[in-house]
């Protein structure tokens, strides 16, 4: 759908040639822009709730910058994932008013500040302080999406009673998220206390048999605790995603 | 915590030397009965909405019947999952209430009808006549567990309509459970089209390097569609428990 | 056979004592060239229809151009895969009629432009902008191999309606190749809509347990869409010349 | 599409209201019965040129039957494939016309004698006598699909001189499907040899590091001769159907 | 032989009461007996403590008769491991005074009364009641190599609290052996919470991704409590042999 | 090359039309007998100097049979390896003179006896009385291709001083054979005593992370000491095979 | 617990409101300090009898510097692992006292010399002089928490009598950490000559199917000596920590 | 240490000329130096024929050196594998004398020429240019160690013919290397055709699903020719190793 049949629409509409409801759905699964490098989903936001998210490993800055001009005209919020510091650079000399997060190798351009439209609120943990940046992936998407978000960082396994002492924390939370590298344990433990839904996130901290965070995805997957499911390895991306997903069942 | 110490706290409540609330705290993570071969989690219940489910693979039928004999007297309704026919068959003789689904493997014993508590709908997709037997187990799972669910067969990838066919259901569904083997191509697809989270299970259907369902399972992990997360092989189970989790969130 | 016994060959031939089509089939197999760090195979061109390809990893840019000097005399084209900058630059000065395409990472020296010999058209799919680079590989190749190609850049299945605007497209192509990292859902997809051939080539696209690709191979092998057969992980270049050979199966 | 839609659709062709171009275009992808554990796809025969193929695997006798019931109405052959004795032997008592073959554990209902409409010739070729059951399903595939089919069994590389005695045969071919297990080596000897298309197909004849077959699987995707693409372990079905496709993509 | 054995036999040659070319010979590192099948170890008693161990997998009921036949004229007490039910119905045929394990494929034949020697309390935690039979293997090991066992059974992260009512158990053992399949995240707890040495023992427990066992023994080698080792999947016997072996380094 | 041009070679040579050496040459690569579903390569023998061998998996009896017919015609001796016992009690019917040795899973048909052609001495070492199956497969397969053979079992690394009261018979032999499985380390040690080539089997003897033999073999190609190469896991056959070859490079 | 709880509960003992004996154990279990990117666990000291080690991977220096401030406070020993030089330089800015060790890549700062307070001898062997950096760490770690700690490097397989030399120092032992890259095969040798307890510790040396350790560590759990436990793959502060808390189970 | 000069120390025993204590200390298997980093095996040249050969990965240049130097003394030919260029260049400063061999990663100190020994003669064939490296590696080693070796390179199976023109080359040969890739597949054709030993060794070269050389591998162990053994991945050094010790069977 290119602009001029996207305006068609619009005015079928208001001149009452066709239903808004109708127009609706034929938005939903319609739009399309074609940049040659790219197809861009322009109505995800409609259909999905949130627009597109650049993938930033394998594309050049100018790709991204090409992707982000197109969007910058519809969306309110812009994510990239996965952008080293030499690439955000580049991008930010051309949308100045974007934000880079190193640790958690995203770059995020706010056009208007979004609503908290989340029902609950999402909870964010780390098993250790190498797991925070893929933690902090997790908290800026969750928190991007319109979710509030709280964080307890470095409460693994070897030292239980650090998360004990915040239970009525994790009680408290709709969702939860737990990251955890090496032996991937504390989401068993942590979904052992509470009703809510866990959302396992593994990291490539560890080494050896740690496997790049294999061992971990393994261990989360094979949870004794029912209720937990998984993310990829490193996908504080797709946890944040996924906990808002969950937090908004009731906004349908 | 055994039958005595149960008891003198509620009648501690009773003659009111402990208020109900913190009767209810103390209750939360202390009851266990020991029988030797298990230590009972009698208060999961109380702790987690749902009691503790018994894991039929590597336990014989009088194990089975044990635990069952213990938490009977105290639970609505208990459920024991991977338990072949034969050992079932011991297990009814002894609770011939219970009731025996052999393709999902799942053995059910309901004290008392439960109520439908789940706000939502949950909704249960199968990429193949071949991967219901696990799509059963998560029906049976999240009805159990007090939820509205529906369920659409066959609706994989390789003739992509039967599933278009089919997309207000989608659209109406709160959670999602999408069931495959082979590539694990489907939840992809599915989660493109809705903004539920999806929670998906890969099989062991197939041969070759299906590698016994690893190769659908990070399939699954892999998905370019972020509102996925997901489950074990073959864990039926797992899912429902999850999707439950997420439909009564607003139940807490 | 060195050049004294290919001309003999050939004297033979001219003055009748050995009639063409023996001539034919005795130089089919024979000819090779030892250059010491190569045995260069001149008359795969007969045999194959194209000439040897040059995998350029692992060799110095010195034997690189060695090959390429002896191929000169007697070839219309010649191809250098997995070529890195650096290297190609080097070729390049020895070179200067070749041209390099980086991304891609293959070089190409055509000395004479090669005829449109193939039936029907190719078509290439990727399913992200990150998989252009193998997409390019396969686009050159088939390409250079005389074959009508064209191309169609993201479209995968987290926005399958992308795909759809295409289906004329689809049906009209005589082989498909198509490219996808991650979960590598997209040849399913695809095959599942035509009746023709369908290449699937992974990439390494992806992180976790994309597994540098092997997830994406390993689904594309489970395809539950039949017409699909399947490359190396990122082997765009084989990719082209299966399509290439499919393409021309009716010039036996 | 149910009967009532098509006959609705077909009264409009026959009274001129939707001219035959128009309505084959629509039944392309839409016709699918549901009859509760299957989606069938009854348009595949129309959209990809051979009917839906039931993979018997996971299904039982009862739900294989009742596919095959709904599918006799409309199509000329029916394929079922990974059936075992005694299932089969369940569906023959249903359908005393079908064949089943065990060898390659494949069950075929011919309604009438199918026409050979690929244009060439498929050359089959096994490279030991173990690999045969796997080389029998492609032959029987590919037959069934309308091919002219040839075989060549047990001609591996530890003899090699075997193979090079049929070299005119080999280079007759349109397409060859080639099937081997331990180090799959065959493929890329065949392949060196000629021009066409070559579908390796590795079997899991071995024992220790043949993995399976993984390792015949791997070595054919790490094939030297570039006309190679490969399909599942112990897939002699997808070889079959991919070989037919490409023997037809002059019938589009 | 120890060294005082050995200097007498020096001796003896520098007195001329054994020639040299006979010191030699039983300078070879000695009592070893040759009955075609076995060298059986004799001395393995002195060196280390406790006799071999025969390993029931792979060898027939006459093999191990043989074996133990020679065995019983020097030991105290004989351990086979990992034999069948019907193999081991053979032996006791044949040794009517031992004793059969089945659970633990454990058969023993203790000729008199081993002492308690072991210096402190070895404590054998199971996670799941499906990981008994590996515990009880362990149980029977250190028992018989004389020492004072207790076990706790059944008390997995999945509800942490009934580890922690035994945390007096926890601190007052000296070697702690903790079995657990599935993800084998209680290694870790446990050891966080105590100083004394822990042996994690993997099960086969689990399905999918537990992998046979692989994940928990992955999981725990990359334990976030430093005071873990590991033994093989299952190899409740090895667990119990090291705790002994740590239960008696004050005995040298 | 079929009887009558086998015939008409040898009429040639006779009648002085071809030398021997001449006759000898052409004989070396040709002689094939198509059976359908075997290509038999006759002249194996005279190129190999040993006749085909038959590999029993995955062949029926009768393909068994069939082969052997035809090569009982020309061989001295025919082997036939991984035949269970189900299997060659119908071969056995079929040539009662042929010898069956279950363990080995080995069928030998000696038409005559062969004489010791090999130079050396070739000493087979079992690391445990588990691994003597494969073992004995290296020592018939040896045995039977014309060496002298000697056997040393169970003497493993646990009580190494087994192995070194045995130092000249490993000092005199031209070949070892060194049959392993667990961690497969008997090999590195074996190897670094001697200066002979050894060969070391990786068995599939051990549980948990012995991975089927995968870690013995690994072990084994990771050998610190250089004299050692691998054949397949429970490979004794090849292992046999190659300590031949090695002990008849003399006799070229 | 905060400053103000821990000067509260310290007042409460001085002022005899609580006896020392309580007061030891609700410190046991409580002390955290939560610094935002860590929870320190203060009392991990008392509990454990070795303050909590830092990982240094993956955390930048001054989160390194944060904890080490905290932790300084209050212990007399702060070992840091896994931490490369430029890092290390950062920390030694400012913490002028301690040491690094480059090869062992570990950073010690001790306030106090601390007391050998291990009861027995902990021997580290290494295999090869690659594997001596892991060696290094192991003896760093088993130094620093109060233990007697000999080395005898470079005594590999390959060679075996280089270790034979050495049988006193091994029977001396009352630990043996062994330390092997490779086929990893030392362990089981060293195990079967003594009776106390080994440590085995794979490293990452070697190459091809060394699998970047995987191979030391699977032939160690194979080991056919049953006193050998396993840690991580180059996981030298691992063994020693494991090394010394068995050096210590008479300190309870 | 031979059998003479053992049985002499133990007549200078029976003598007197030397006491028990001594005897016992010098029969600990002998001649090794400590030099604290590396106990180096003075008498490995006696025991096996060759001197020990220096792994130069994860050694310093040092201690490469410093191993040299003790070495020198007693060797006529020291080898350092592995080796890259820098660490090679601070060798060559102190032993100018000695080679450096690159492509390789070899260094050769040869103090005198070494005769040639072996008995037949070394045919090292390899598949591609890209895998030179290796081969030379093996003959580098093959020559050093006293074997006539010839080389052919370049004759993959891609192109089968160009290994069919050396045939009279291929018979000639006592022993074969033969090196390959990618499928791995050249072992297997060249075995075919020989009866001589042939020793297979993979190398890394190629992408993808050539898993770093564990695809070659493990084609090479499953070679359907059976006079294959095998050596490590990239492992030139050890295939030539081997094949010198089988080409002197014959000089024990």
């Amino acid at each position: 759908m290119n602009q001029n049949t996207l305006l068609k629409l619009l005015n079928d509409v208001a001149s009452g040639h066709i239903i808004p409801e109708d127009a609706r759905k034929s938005l939903l699964h319609l739009a399309v822009e074609d940049i040659d490098y790219a197809h861009i989903d322009h109505h995800r936001s409609l259909r999905k709730g949130f627009p597109e998210v650049i993938f930033g490993e394998g594309k050049t800055h100018d790709q991204i910058c090409g992707i982000m001009e197109r969007m910058e005209i519809q969306e309110d919020i812009i994510l990239v994932t996965r952008i080293e510091r030499e690439k955000a650079e580049n991008v930010l000399a051309r949308f100045p008013k974007a934000s880079f997060h190193e640790d958690a190798r995203m770059l995020i351009l706010e056009n208007k500040p979004l609503p908290k439209t989340g029902s609950g609120k999402i909870l964010i943990i780390s098993a250790g302080t190498s797991d925070i940046p893929v933690a902090k992936e997790a908290f800026l998407t969750a928190n991007a999406m319109g979710n509030s978000v709280e964080t307890l960082f470095d409460v693994g396994v070897a030292g239980i009673h650090r998360l004990f002492q915040h239970k009525s924390l994790l009680e408290a939370a709709s969702v939860l998220i737990v990251v955890a590298g090496m032996e991937g344990a504390l989401p068993s433990v942590v979904a052992g206390l509470v009703k809510s839904p866990v959302i396992a996130v593994p990291t490539s901290v560890g080494y050896g048999v740690s496997l790049g965070g294999l061992t971990a995805l393994f261990s989360m997957l094979n949870s004794c605790s029912s209720n937990v499911s998984v993310v990829n390895i490193d996908n504080g991306f797709g946890a944040g995603y996924v906990a808002s997903a969950i937090n908004h069942i009731h906004q349908k």
